[in-house]
């Protein structure tokens, strides 16, 4: 049981996920696939970003806005960089292929690199960039977000997304190090978290056309987010936009759409993977052993007064998803409302 | 005539710089190639990372601290990622090599990525991320930082540098895109430049081991560098730091000396570098074109109140570049003393 709402296992929300994709149309084995990587997400405590998505994910898939049986394919393949057509399917679907791809050239190359066009929303980055370490790879991810919020530095016109880029770097016996960030101070889903609980905004999170600070989440429409460090998260963001977005084909700036709005457009949402194999630069275990060193160097290092931990990056996702591995995903009750809604529109058992 | 001093020609300061190395003891040859970088970095407008930082890798010269005739040589070779070993060398002749071979990997298989292990500071990132550019790819750079100001978040124990990281981006008719930035609200050079002139900091830039605001420059060696967006600067710093040091066998951590306070010592600075072939993805010019328009597009945007213009990452720079070149470099007279300072030291003419 938690504060708000019980627990529920992550077999049982895979299982009721899966059935929700193919009563939506998509084929078994795919919908077992995004069912695996939503959940994870969950487990991870990426809670804006795993099954909290699915109503508007099923929503897109039945107002025609994403493709229920894309045809994924590599459309140019040089020995080390490729780019992927994700046929507008779900993009869970097509980064967990640009992965295996990137992964397989970094085998050979040394690294690998992979962009994406004509995908979708695809969850946490984490959930990709996580992908390449058990291979002994470090992961690199950017993605240009579902929406824009972000004008450029001194603008007033929202051009840009929370435009994420992560990297994952594998520990030995540590957790790895694991940086999923929006060049955002506040990711868009915790804007909507806050609206959803009725919550108040901090200073600082957004401010309105004029430029003042706005702070009630209901009005996040008449605002814009603000970039980490001023100028330079608004660089970090185009910057991401260019490589996992123009680079690819795929939307920026003005032809992005808001995907929570146009349910039935296809976003072309563009993303990109790297995986670079350690063993080009050093023998794997000993890098590992050389991360671990950093992490409790910087763990165990003196701390400002009032602090109680210093913690690394990825370090709590790591202790959540061990914590729900055991006990479960947290189910509040507004989630579980908006999941049975879902069931009952497709005609399928509610979740257990 | 600048407020502050005269300008220099460009080709004159290149052959002072020019001679002063090879008056320090290094191959000509090495020495024209430092001279055209150093001095390259203060047309760019990093009047923090060029000519001003001679009389420091001088004095690191003679101090036994850098290697004047390194054995720059590829350590380890795959097709698409590369270590090289810099021998202690000048950090700009050992990342020119890198730039040229990741470019040349990235010729034959869509990226290149080539880290560097026993180097030096560099001059600004901006000087090799752009190398790519002209053969139609993009650019990625990052840097372990030459000391360490940056505490973990939470932390007080400066076990981080403002590791750079640089991201560079072809245009068609419009300057390249080059975002080249630290992951600390300010660069530690700034600091240093606050000192030099007497000013005081904004509060936001450092804090002191209490955490309390730190603005007296002079008292820079009590305090820490604040990260852009809390602990999200932190997460960057580390990961660049990671990816350009640990992963180099590189310094990183506890293992960085500061290079201004040793000058005997070798510091093994990492750095990274990876060209990526934009035709692997799209015809070079329907990229580049499509580049100019985002840009054109954030430019025109609607602006905040009172805000005149909205620039681009590099933007500014490239202005500069114009300008200086036309113009010449400015040469404030504490500048000037502190290279008459190296003339005398080196018996050679100083600074026409």
């Amino acid at each position: 049981m938690t504060a708000n709402g019980t627990r529920v296992q992550a077999s049982q929300l895979a299982t009721f996920i899966a059935h929700a994709f193919v009563a939506a149309g998509l084929p078994a084995e795919d919908a077992q696939t995004l069912a695996e990587l939503m959940v994870e997400a969950d487990l991870r405590g990426s809670d804006t970003h795993g099954v909290i998505r699915l109503p508007l994910y099923v929503r897109r898939i039945r107002a025609g806005g994403v493709n229920a049986k894309p045809n994924i394919r590599v459309v140019t393949d040089r020995p080390s960089a490729a780019l992927i057509d994700g046929d507008n399917g779900m993009g869970h679907l097509v980064m967990r292929r640009a992965a295996d791809l990137a992964i397989e050239k970094a085998k050979t190359t040394g690294i690998g690199w992979v962009g994406a066009r004509m995908s979708n929303h695809a969850g946490p980055a984490a959930l990709y960039v996580t992908m390449p370490l058990k291979h002994d790879m470090v992961g690199l991810y950017f993605a240009v977000g579902s929406n824009n919020h972000l004008p450029p530095w001194g603008g007033s016109e929202s051009l840009l997304g929370t435009n994420p880029m992560a990297v994952a770097v594998p520990a030995l016996d540590e957790p790895p190090i694991v940086l999923d960030m929006a060049p955002t101070v506040a990711a868009y889903g915790k804007v909507r978290l806050k609206a959803q609980r009725g919550e108040q905004m901090p200073v600082g999170w957004m401010i309105d056309r004029e430029g003042k600070p706005l702070t009630d989440p209901k009005r996040a429409d008449e605002g814009q987010l603000l970039p980490i460090g001023d100028y330079k998260g608004y660089g970090l963001s185009l910057i991401i936009g260019l490589l996992a977005g123009a680079l690819n084909r795929a939307a920026l700036g003005r032809d992005v759409i808001d995907f929570v709005k146009e349910t039935g457009k296809a976003t072309n949402t563009g993303q990109a993977i790297a995986a670079l194999a350690v063993e080009t630069f050093m023998p794997a275990g000993e890098f590992k052993r050389a991360v671990d060193q950093v992490i409790r160097d910087i763990r165990n290092s003196r701390r400002l007064p009032g602090v109680e931990r210093i913690w690394l990056p990825g370090e709590q996702s790591h202790a959540k998803l061990l914590d729900r591995r055991a006990h479960g995903v947290p189910m509040p009750k507004s989630l579980r409302d908006s999941l049975d809604t879902v069931a009952r529109d497709l005609a399928i058992a509610p979740l257990a």
